[in-house]
């Protein structure tokens, strides 16, 4: 029988009350808060190294992070993230070198059932979030389930981005659109 | 003559700066870092008990809660509030049933006058928001003073509702409108 | 030669990575941090006075402030901010009387260029945000670099506020549009 952190993972139906998975979630909280009472640079990014699933040797994340399990974050070289982001990581969030999280920025691979009788049961799933390489999400931009977006997309401030994206293509609005082309040079 | 609390609930224009309510919103921030700086699951469900209006049973709620007052939020049973959700609770804020918001979501019943002199004086009002039963609301959503959501209504990631809305609608957008409805079954 | 401060507030690109400016970064967090221990009323307006470039006598910002350095932030008098607002001050964010921003507002000065190459150097570079008086701010609005907001000017909560708007309008959606026009008396 498979158990639930595998069905969770691989996007199927899983029980999101499951024993290990609570004692993971605990301890990725217990990882968050000694990342928020470090002080010292080298220990936070130890601190992160052991919590994330990847990390590159250069990376930097601000305070108020968030995130339900860390070990499904992959983050490539040169990962940065500013104040109070959320990852919320039920699936792998996949992320190329050179991308940017500016504050606020939310990323969920969580959902749940539209039926509410389904919704009830606290049967979950969710679906991977994956970036290619030099990704700039702007302030308050909100990433949902299943989405990819290609290398050099930049998402504007406040987008909501509902579906994925290719390569080198400004982003803006709700549900977010492409605002601009970039040369793909 | 009646008291500023009881205007402010009621809806009324009412004044901010009275010495009870300045006393009231200290005491639920003493409440909410009692909440956060309490581990034990027990201890920060009776801490919410005692600073909520109405809870059920069966409730959890993630760290990083802001309230104005917290004696206006009734809440069913099986509520469920992710990570950093703001509920400025002016006014009341009613919510049936096995309802969920997912992170950042925010829950505003205050508001104050468009015109800036009247603005300028400190005199405010609000107006209540009430869920049915099974809302979900999505992350980083936000709801605006004196709307109402039906049964099972979902609100999508992201969306600002600015109006109310009947049972069984999924919304998104900004402002939100229906993006789908739901088998009422 | 021009420092990398001087270039930054000039909103012309500048070297983030510089070492002044990473100290002057510290230094603010370190504010910030003693801003939100601290208990006592009025050493937090003391707090803030030693931390903004410009403040008047009254004023009140509620927990959960993040800025960048602060020195940028010039507000008015009767400024009030609600809780966890974000203020990326790279260049001035200047700030008329008796202004309001509701909770998780964010006032975004910091941004790089769409070019991946160039911005994948860490040149950066930031333009200002002014308001007039009586501005208000509604919960988890953003404003984008560049935009000039004139006097009495209401963003609804959950706008995107991408342009600059003349006095006397209230803004709604994302991006932000004018949807309500207020009698200028």
């Amino acid at each position: 029988m498979r158990i639930e952190k595998e069905k969770m993972i691989n996007g199927e139906m899983y029980d999101a009350s499951d024993f290990e998975l609570s004692k993971a979630r605990n301890q990725a909280q217990k990882g968050l808060t000694n990342f928020h009472q470090t002080q010292e640079l080298n220990k936070k990014k130890a601190i992160l190294k052991k919590l994330f699933g990847t990390t590159g040797q250069n990376f930097h994340v601000n305070p108020g992070l968030i995130v339900d399990y860390g070990f499904n974050i992959h983050i490539g070289e040169k990962f940065y993230a500013n104040f109070n982001c959320t990852l919320l990581d039920i699936c792998p969030i996949t992320i190329g070198k050179n991308c940017m999280l500016a504050p606020n920025v939310q990323l969920y691979t969580a959902t749940h059932p539209l039926d509410p009788i389904e919704r009830n049961t606290s049967i979950e799933y969710g679906k991977p979030i994956t970036f290619g390489d030099n990704v700039w999400v702007g302030g308050g931009a909100i990433i949902i389930p299943g989405v990819t977006l290609g290398n050099n997309v930049v998402v504007g401030a406040g987008a909501v981005v509902t579906k994925s994206f290719p390569d080198n293509v400004v982003l803006g609005g709700n549900p977010a659109k492409i605002i601009k082309t970039l040369d793909s040079k």
